[in-house]
């Protein structure tokens, strides 16, 4: 009896990761943009947030998780959370390299600054993050390696992204509360005169119209999902690996903690209907297990 | 004692007015679109849907609103709702050119047909609409007028904008039915190979990134918003009546009906902060009035 036909690595899923369900922002583009592909998203919901954990565990994380992400065979692994492709970028690309397909990594930071450079007209690009992003200090090497006549101004938002996940939880995003907090991170921008905002952090797209109007409407606002989108594409067609179906692709979830909880925030980050959510768990040696 | 000084005619606000809640994802265009200008919305809630009223009464409730709007001495008229457009637009602007600031009236289906066909490589459109809408003809002529040897295809969706009403009014927007009428609604247009797809009510916007997966990643998408949202700024500028505050405007809400049941359902149309509603009521003669 024949072996059953391994399918082609061009139809195999695209993996994408984040500590919880920020990363679906940069998910809700992807499957926005590359709509015929396959895609599996695991949400590290279990150990976030990721902003006070150290290097190394990051980067053990991170291992862990392309693995399981490996396991069901993913053809390019996007890392859609700042502090994990801060912290491990080099080490994945390196391990996933090592695989019989030479499976490609992606992260944050470096996509969106190379479209805020090619986007600016003045040179003045503004940035929004968390403080930990802010100080990592990530975007300015990333823009000043991209142009170093390009000038950065960074403005941290420690309750920023706190407030959209409440907002998201079920409450009312849009309060009183949340519209002071944006005026009062787009205030430092406009003074600079900024013609094109980087947004730092995967959870500011869902206020993203309200960003826009505080902002100006002659500022360019520049996410990490639709600059990831292309760069994934590049990576996949480069390599003949971007899939020939026609029609809407599949998608998936994983999560390490509870996955009620996880689709109940899951739908409004998502932005589309969220399908079945399966749970997997970290093991203290390193490993993803099936519950 | 000198009178107080009249606002100079570019900084009155903006009038949209709509049967209901549908016509706020087209201010909200409008406010990301023109963030200086300050706006007043009114939702007949009251008197909702106008499908099924006749022309004549359209018209009768589009001369009240209209002239409620003018109490409050807006510079411009938008017409977000397509039922009053098709009835009522040419009685409107006739009106509105009678008073002393000359108001231009702007509606629905000619804006983004224009920009469909400006939109258009392959010459084939896709309309996806009520049943009244399509079946009115309203955009087969606008497209025709426009372009002659482009092809419009029409798809009757009777199901949609109740279902997405029903979602927003606090439901899970994106449960499987609306999963599958979507792909349903959008495979005559993939058949019809159509590169650009006019949104034909003012409820879709709420699911483009789901219709965008449905029609496939080349297919342009062309919404009421921000079709409507280049005329005002046009209609605005080339009468000198763009504001020229900087900052943000601002934005108010009336409604004909339960201003709690507006609010409740409108936060999620606009996808921005709502503030107060406040409520004005139809009369049998003709005029709106505070309660």
């Amino acid at each position: 009896m024949p072996a059953p036909a391994s399918p082609h690595p061009r139809d195999r899923p695209i993996g994408v990761f984040d500590s919880g369900v920020g990363g679906l922002t940069v998910l809700h583009e992807l499957l926005v943009s590359l709509p015929e592909e396959d895609f599996v998203y695991l949400g590290d919901t279990a150990r976030f947030p990721y902003g006070e954990r150290t290097p190394q565990e990051l980067e053990g994380f991170a291992m862990q998780i392309a693995e399981e992400l490996l396991r069901r065979r993913v053809k390019l692994l996007v890392v859609a959370c700042n502090s994990a492709t801060a912290a491990a970028l080099p080490a994945l690309q390196s391990r996933m390299l090592q695989t019989t397909l030479g499976v490609d990594v992606i992260g944050v930071v470096r996509p969106e600054a190379l479209q805020a450079v090619a986007t600016t007209r003045s040179g003045r690009i503004g940035l929004l993050a968390t403080p930990a992003t802010v100080d990592s200090g990530a975007y300015d090497r990333a823009v000043q390696s991209a142009d170093p006549h390009v000038t950065l101004t960074s403005v941290p938002c420690p309750d920023l992204a706190p407030i959209i996940q409440a907002g998201g939880a079920g409450g009312d995003l849009f309060d009183e509360h949340l519209v002071d907090v944006v005026r009062a991170s787009c205030a430092p921008l406009r003074d600079a005169e900024v013609d094109t905002v980087i947004l730092g952090c995967t959870h500011y797209p869902l206020i993203r119209p309200l960003l826009q109007r505080a902002l100006g409407r002659g500022v360019a606002i520049v996410s990490s999902g639709a600059a990831l989108a292309r760069q994934a594409e590049h990576a996949l067609t480069s390599r003949g690996l971007d899939t020939r179906r026609t029609g809407e692709g599949t998608y998936s979830f994983l999560s390490t903690g509870d996955p009620e909880a996880f689709r109940a925030l899951g739908t409004r980050f998502l932005q589309l209907p969220l399908g079945p959510v399966e749970q997997v768990l970290p093991t203290a040696d390193g490993a993803l297990l099936l519950p």
